[in-house]
């Protein structure tokens, strides 16, 4: 990817939503229409828009799995439908199984987050991957995983693990874009409105007002201790990281203050 | 964390497990007793055990939110039951509010993974902290969102971006199980010193008496819009997160000020 000129946004947004390099979803004979379409709504919310049914109990359409969709089919398409999950996964190159018990199949075990780092990697290279979830009361059958190449596993609390067949999709899946779009984002941004960030000097001019506002009121009781507190109180207000707004308005709360001369300090 | 003999993973399960030392969620005014019961569901399955209810529309016990469960009531105990948002708060020091807007607020935003790091670095040097989210309808309104110190944003594709709330309490919760428990945890960012971070109790006495004082100096020229500029002012001193020995020399400089009676302002 370096040595482009487009930007690392660029790519990732293409990654998410170019519907021929993300993972496709399969469910293997998912029952509930509300999980079908909770599924489809968490795989959109992560991007992800290539979602295929073996053996819905229910057939398609189905009301209930537009419903609980919040519109996501209107905007990804109808599912495609398979007899067989062999068919599905025909032109995939790797397929994981997302399960949450072993079953003594010897297959690599990944997080959920690990399994995203390797399946961006992959997608990268070209291949198309699948994600595979079974149904909601025996999950996939041996013969299934069989087929599957990796197994994905969702960390959670040993004493209570009790996600839904749409719960286990959003956690799978949004992994996935936060592997493929996010991963380098800046982890804190704090907008400010409309207002800029005070400059340095503003700040200066507002920090010395108020120290001399201070000293006036016997704020600093030993000439010693001045300076450390100063830098305290230089250290607070910096991180407070005001804008200039929010310097004009500490200007009026000294203005404020100072000003009541004749009354008396209601602490 | 080093130098014992205990293993991580000894010491990640006790992150997890003891109530004492997990995030309390917070749902303010939730409507639907389902979203509590997939909320109370979702953070027993990241560890989490401290709800508490903010007048929620149907009050409690709540059937619906006990058959969304899956149980998770009668594992963690029924949820606490709170009619005003600043009492549910009062002993936490960190309370992060997740919203999908800014709404003109300057407040820190953090991605839920750069949140979840975060909450563990402030668990660790013994801060209580909460998440907060809003009702199904409305979100957090500004008057709440003010007094939250940092603001979580889950990352989803801008074309299609519909969690619900249990899906929202999923991913958040989720995040910070797996910086708890199952990553390297880069530690701790701004150290503090000695002294804690202020209750925010002891915040609300400061912040009324500052707002007492200023109404006293005429800092308030009209009345409709006090209430605006209050928010913005406690949206600026809880964006400072001041420690405890901080609130007292803001105390010491508001006597300071309005002490000088018969001085000049230097301006």
């Amino acid at each position: 990817m370096a040595g482009t000129n487009r930007s690392r946004e660029e790519e990732a947004r293409d990654l998410c939503l170019d519907p021929a390099l993300v993972p496709r979803v399969i469910l293997v004979e998912p029952q509930m229409g509300e999980n079908i379409g909770a599924t489809a709504r968490a795989m959109l919310n992560c991007g992800l828009t290539d979602l295929y049914l073996v053996k819905p109990r229910d057939g398609w359409p189905n009301p209930k799995a537009e419903a609980m969709s919040s519109g996501a089919f209107a905007k990804m398409g109808d599912p495609a439908l398979h007899e067989d999950f062999s068919a599905a996964i025909a032109d995939c190159s790797t397929v994981y199984a997302t399960t949450a018990r072993s079953r003594d199949l010897v297959k690599p075990v990944l997080t959920a987050r690990a399994a995203a780092t390797d399946m961006v990697a992959r997608i990268q290279r070209g291949e198309k991957i699948a994600l595979v979830f079974g149904g909601e009361r025996a999950g996939l059958d041996n013969e299934d995983i069989a087929r599957c190449d990796l197994l994905i596993t969702v960390p959670l609390n040993p004493a209570f693990s009790s996600l839904n067949l749409g719960q286990a999709v959003l956690l799978v899946c949004y992994e996935w874009m936060q592997a493929a779009c996010l991963e380098e984002n800046p982890a804190i941004q704090t907008p400010t409105g409309e207002s800029p960030p005070v400059t340095k000097a503003d700040f200066e001019h507002f920090f010395n007002r108020l120290e001399e506002n201070l000293e006036i009121g016997g704020y600093f009781k030993e000439d010693n201790l001045k300076r450390t507190t100063l830098r305290n109180l230089r250290a607070m207000l910096t991180r407070m990281a005001p804008t200039d707004q929010e310097i004009r308005s500490l200007h009026g709360m000294i203005s404020a203050l100072i000003r009541q001369r004749n009354k008396v300090d209601h602490e």
